[in-house]
């Protein structure tokens, strides 16, 4: 039941502490194809829950990118069942390219009776139906790095050469204290840990938000990777990490610089037309029935507001750098409209 | 686990929907002592829980009559064990007047194999230890207008003679689609009961605060009845209702009239003075543990904003009609702080 490996569902209750594990399957997809896995468009398919943060971030960084002809894309249902991710919104239950039912299928052709759990985001290879890669941290690295020959023309940079040890810093941060922070609280079961896990949430969202009162993204004058990567925690967050995992100091919509910050990353093309928040709540409340046992979903809150003027526009800034936004969404990828404008 | 019968707690949960049953014990103290029970300054004692929102009308109302020194009060520990509200806050965990443990204890007084639950707000007559009532429609409505003799000087009138058809009526639609409608949504076991009922709750707020935009209470320019049995929810609306009821839609914070009706019965003596989050917040999420099974308790939200100033004195309105404010509360009841001004 996990997003990638170790993240919560059941596994998560029987530990003290959650633990994030790393990805097993690390193997890189590169330019130069040192690990095996050469960059060939058409060669791999992408898999993700549109549910889950860390899948999400390959979402917006395809669309960023232009990699969407490339790299094809599977979505499978919010709610796993005792086998995990499963790809029963496609007809027949089965993904149409690699003809699997299930996500693990491709895992156990990579490797027979891997004892670890199954996660998305995953790149599988077309050809063999393996795995390749579940490696969350480093597969949008190398989209921005090792992808280029494929990206569309005016791609922007996500990953900066020059900028790299400022956004590894950023993100480094953003991942202990907020990204894995609202899972330490919400599969905190002892108070204690719950509470500093919490803690930990508010105290770095409120340094975030005094980093961003005055400048439009996180590192420099355009978006790059570290503001895909707190961006898919903050769209979440009130839909979910809120009242289901605790983090209830205050709503995203009630601090007005992160908001604000969180609606125009929103509306730009890349970002929330790769959301769904009709999988983001059902997968989280109905799949943790160790916190929610009923797994009814709240009818809250209101999403209206993701569509309200932001106004970051007079920070200045640059989205795309010196190139373009990405074009419209496929029609076989569109999502629910949301709260999208 | 009931502040009253069928509250809720595990018993709650083997139904489908949630039914809040009658009080059993209706037994009324009034003026005349029809009912063996006559008004008398000393002889009974009021036991709450500062947690429950049903004894918490009961506390306000005894403040504001300034019935402290005629009706002494007993406070339950908010956590209940297996034998139900228990006075684990007192010396020896024993009340210091009753002599009793439990609160069991007087109902089995009045009678023996009571197959119902131990609620609150309960009144037990002192000399035998019996119980009296746990009607907790009733008990405020007989403060209001049986137990006169004994009210301070200045004492408002809640329940004025010619309001009540008024009064009546707005305090049933509250019952039902607020003070039971977010046990209704917490309770629910299945997502379109409990749809249902969050919807009722949000549908029936909305009517409040365009009747309240307007007026500074409920009915007439006074308070009411009507205003202290929808405060008691309110209060406890975005500590426990809105995450663990998941009653989401919107916190009250965001509601500008109800938020702004609902400080400025806090911060009036009476209210406010009476309310202790700690006991509300434990209360709900280490009770409940058929909807939070690790009874973390959450750290928000921010209650600061309860003392913010609220501007409804432009509306007019008289809070004691012709009567005063209640004085500073007595030594020995003194909740924490909180967000008290």
């Amino acid at each position: 039941m996990s997003h990638h490996e170790g993240d919560g569902g059941n596994s998560a209750y029987g530990h003290k502490a959650f633990k994030r594990s790393r990805a097993h399957f690390a193997d890189r997809i590169t330019a130069d194809g040192g690990d095996g896995w050469p960059v060939e468009a058409g060669r791999y398919r992408l898999v993700v829950s549109r549910a889950c943060p860390w899948a999400s971030r390959a979402l917006v960084s395809r669309r960023l990118l232009g990699l969407e002809d490339a790299l094809s894309l599977a979505v499978a249902d919010p709610i796993q069942d005792d086998r995990s991710w499963r790809f029963t919104l496609d007809p027949d239950g089965r993904d149409p390219v690699l003809g699997i039912r299930y996500l693990s299928e491709a895992y156990d052709r990579r490797e027979r009776h891997y004892p670890g759990g199954v996660s998305v985001p995953a790149i599988v290879e077309v050809a063999g139906g393996r795995l390749v890669t579940n490696d969350y941290q480093q597969i949008t690295l190398d989209f921005a790095t090792e992808w280029t020959a494929l990206h569309r023309a005016g791609a922007p940079d996500l990953y900066p050469e020059k900028r790299r040890d400022e956004i590894d810093a950023v993100m480094a941060e953003v991942f202990d204290d907020v990204n894995n922070g609202v899972y330490r609280a919400g599969f905190a079961t002892d108070q204690q840990r719950y509470e500093r896990a919490c803690a930990d949430v508010f105290r770095r969202l409120e340094l975030l938000a005094r980093r961003l009162a005055g400048q439009r993204y996180l590192v420099g004058d355009t978006i790059t990777e570290a503001d895909i990567r707190l961006f898919t925690t903050l769209v979440r967050f009130d839909a979910v990490y809120h009242g289901h995992f605790k983090c209830n100091l205050w709503k995203l919509t009630e601090n007005r610089v992160l908001w604000a910050y969180a609606r125009d990353l929103y509306q730009t093309p890349g970002f929330g037309d790769t959301v769904d928040f009709d999988h983001i709540k059902r997968h989280y409340h109905q799949v943790h029935t160790g916190i929610n046992p009923t797994g009814i979903v709240p009818l809250g809150p209101d999403l209206s507001g993701w569509s309200a003027p932001h106004h970051r526009g007079e920070l200045g800034g640059r989205p795309f750098g010196d190139g373009t936004p990405p074009g419209p969404v496929r029609a076989d990828e569109q999502t629910p409209v949301g709260g999208r404008p």
